[in-house]
């Protein structure tokens, strides 16, 4: 990495390959959630994610790169700790709320992967991908929101009730 | 994972995990920092770490718990991407890009993690942590704002003049 074109380049395959573990991981989370709202919101965002890879491809072209991943830790562990959260609770809104935690926790991983991308597209000479970089950053944003809503207005408050067995 | 305590405990333990991890990987940030302001940025940001730490040991104390941490993949993982950075780059702007690109996704992580803590905090029965978790959420966003603004006032513009070898 040695100029901005290097780390561009190579966030962007971090950021690809990140959003093509979630279209896997997204349909379990939304098997898993309770709530039909909490489905119907993972479900929404599988669908968002197909457009957010379709958009990191046309940034791969408008650069005159292949489109290509690089493994990306941070992804894998918090998709990990989906899977735990899983793996150590039942259906119910204890469950819920722990997948809408999961959930926002990649969301704001993606923010901050998009912004970066977004400032750096634009300090340097890529000015023509930051709109399609911004507009999945505003879908992140949308989708952050929408889980938290759900949390707050609904879920927690379930989950407050739930008692151990 | 039956309750929302449950739930709570768990990603407290999440979380008192990643700030000590944190505390290890700071410094290794600010040494290979080039300007100034940004190594000082990490080393401020060590020492909230340590107070930040401190809190949740409270928050630990309040729930009649003890301090321990689980380990957390996502922190892992992010740290792993710092590295990763480290190891493919110079001293310089580009490097330094790519260690605030770095530092502003732990920050959204911890953003995401405390404001979830929150949440259950306020829906259970743990409203007298809420004030300490709000302390660090607070610091948390303070902290991304600042590499933010480190980056598009000074950094990417110096990292967009730098040529590739």
């Amino acid at each position: 990495m040695q100029s901005l074109d290097d780390l561009f380049l190579h966030f962007l395959q971090d950021v690809y390959y990140a959003e093509r573990q979630l279209l896997k991981a997204l349909p379990k989370m939304a098997k898993n959630a309770q709530l039909p709202a909490l489905k119907e919101a993972f479900t929404a965002h599988r669908e968002e994610t197909v457009h957010q890879i379709e958009r990191l491809e046309q940034v791969f072209e408008k650069l005159g790169k292949r489109a290509k991943g690089v493994p990306c830790e941070a992804i894998k562990g918090l998709i990990e700790e989906a899977e735990e959260v899983l793996g150590d609770s039942e259906v119910g809104a204890v469950r819920d709320a722990g997948l809408v935690a999961c959930g926002q926790a990649v969301e704001h991983y993606e923010m901050a992967r998009y912004g970066a991308l977004i400032a750096w597209a634009q300090a340097g000479g890529h000015k023509d991908v930051v709109g399609l970089l911004q507009q999945t950053l505003d879908e992140e944003k949308k989708a952050d929101k929408l889980l938290n809503d759900l949390a707050t207005r609904q879920i927690n408050k379930s989950a407050a009730t739930t008692k151990a067995a």
